[in-house]
């Protein structure tokens, strides 16, 4: 029998379809070319060494000699960086001008790589240009919300295969994480606590769906993954922000987030993912209720009508057996 | 400039990204086989006719000599109709059973057509056994909202493509039904009108996003489209329920919802969509305040990193130009 379960925290559901069921293994990709398949350097390649002038860069990790990476002023942004902010109101009609900023970390100068095939200490590095850049954007009062992500492979919305993950500053709180930090507060008002704490206490008792503890963090798939696969990292601090997040802390996620990510390239042959960073706003005062997160979203299946008509997503893996099957894999294995 | 709008009725945000802009006419898609040249009948295909014993009949019209439609009980259902109604807490995991219905409307016994190629007439049937199979759903005690819902290409989420439409009847509201409801209920409170009603209101007078009017709906492209085409349908008596449509209220739908799929079919040469349909929870009370519409998504560009994180989407072209190139488009023309 199919069951609904409900994310405690987020409070969506998610319909675990038993009768459409399929195994882990049945989300291995087929072959294609995969990442490490690649070229290492593309002469047309925006990203790749020879081509730094192209765009207007932010910050850079060393700053002399050959760079490891690289942050960009995105060249198509979606939102730009001059400009006031301003609000209209036109009958029902709401608007804010579109000023904000729209990064781009350059992860390595190699083209054909990904998190997965770096170490973790590269991977930290990421993290620690994140919050360099996250750090500087909060200073401009224009900017509420920060939102780390990244987009590998096209059915994730890449368009650039270089692996880059961007950071968006936008001049308002989005409803949806608007509706999650007031779902926060009234778990707190009701119980004490902060609903992420609690989550993350009851999935290290319970350990069905868990797939890695270090001294910082812990990783599991979600008790109500919207899509198999759907991972959580909490950090065991209680913190509302990334950008708090210490030296130590960040050294820690670079290496699980990295293990994560080959778990997924190697188990299910480089899928197609986005991961995000999940920050509290910038200048709301939600820190008691509020846990910052990252979240791991493999694009093995499609959002469909159901999907848009009722946010409910239709999972046809158990999120038990999901776990299971990434425990399984042998990340430390050479990727051959 | 880029531009951020909202939804006042869903709260949603969008980025109108300017910089980034793209022409209607760019999203007109790639030369593949139209549903129109696949084949009339295909005798694998389990929705064509002569494999009518393969699935569990609930509906048929008409009752007796060749069927134009039939709705039947979904071979893989995301939830089973016998059972209980149980809800299960054990520490920050709530679950309930997976009792609901998954019916699947099949649309006509042609394998190589969807609605833009039929007549007003036809849809409208299709719209009246709808109504039908959610009257006798209603009468469940165990449901609580009905979810309509088209996939027309595999883009968006179709694995069958014999033209069909689904409908699933619900043992929960979703959290993103709750939260429109309340965000209806609070502008009804503020304003003294019905948020949809005072937006519809709104697009007549404004004009530059109006598609069509006929004697009971009014269609346009959303001033705050999370995507390209991105339409809206609003019957303009208030009235929260499809349920009570009446029956020529439907038969106006019909001919309505046609054209406008027919305007996407040629000007966007058969385009993936979705289209569903919003009604109000079966048992709330917000009929004041609630009123529902039909929306039409058209997939042609994909969700990445950053709207799964913020929930804001990114769209490319502008509302008033899609909906200038839409109302150029001759959907009158004969489809060759």
């Amino acid at each position: 029998m199919s069951e609904l379960r409900q994310n405690i925290a987020t409070k969506e559901w998610v319909i675990i379809a038993t009768d459409r069921a399929k195994r882990p293994e049945g989300f291995v990709q087929a072959p294609r070319i995969l990442t490490q398949d690649r070229p290492e350097w593309e002469a047309d390649c925006p990203f790749c060494p020879g081509n730094e002038e192209l765009d207007l860069e932010v910050l850079r990790i060393p700053e002399h000699g050959s760079w490891q990476l690289r942050v960009v002023q995105n060249k198509y942004p979606a939102l730009q960086r001059e400009g006031e902010r301003t609000r209209s109101f036109k009958g029902v009609n709401r608007q804010i001008s579109g000023v904000g900023y729209h990064e781009v970390l350059i992860e390595s100068p190699r083209h054909n790589t990904c998190p997965a095939l770096e170490s973790g200490t590269e991977v930290s590095l990421m993290l620690e240009a994140f919050k360099i850049r996250g750090r500087e954007l909060a200073e401009d009062p224009r900017i509420e919300q920060l939102v780390y992500f990244k987009n590998h492979g096209e059915r994730a919305g890449t368009s650039l295969v270089h692996p880059h993950t961007q950071l968006i500053g936008l001049p308002i709180v989005p409803y949806n994480i608007r509706a999650r930090i007031e779902e926060a507060r009234r778990y707190f008002d009701d119980t004490g606590r902060c609903v992420f704490c609690h989550m993350l206490s009851e999935e290290l008792k319970d350990g069905q769906r868990l797939l890695a503890e270090t001294e910082h963090f812990v990783a599991f798939v979600l008790f109500a993954a919207l899509s198999p696969f759907h991972i959580w990292i909490l950090p065991r601090r209680h913190e509302s922000s990334f950008l708090n997040a210490t030296a130590q802390e960040l050294a820690d996620l670079g290496r699980l987030l990295r293990q994560m990510l080959r778990k997924l390239y190697m188990g299910l042959r480089d899928p197609h993912y986005n991961y995000l960073i999940r920050s509290a706003p910038l200048h709301d005062p939600s820190s008691e209720y509020f846990h910052w997160y990252v979240a791991i979203v493999p694009r093995v299946t499609l959002r469909a009508g159901f999907e848009l008509g009722s946010g409910i997503f239709i999972n046809v893996t158990t999120p038990e057996d999901d776990a299971a099957f990434l425990r399984s894999v042998d990340e430390d294995h050479p990727i051959s």
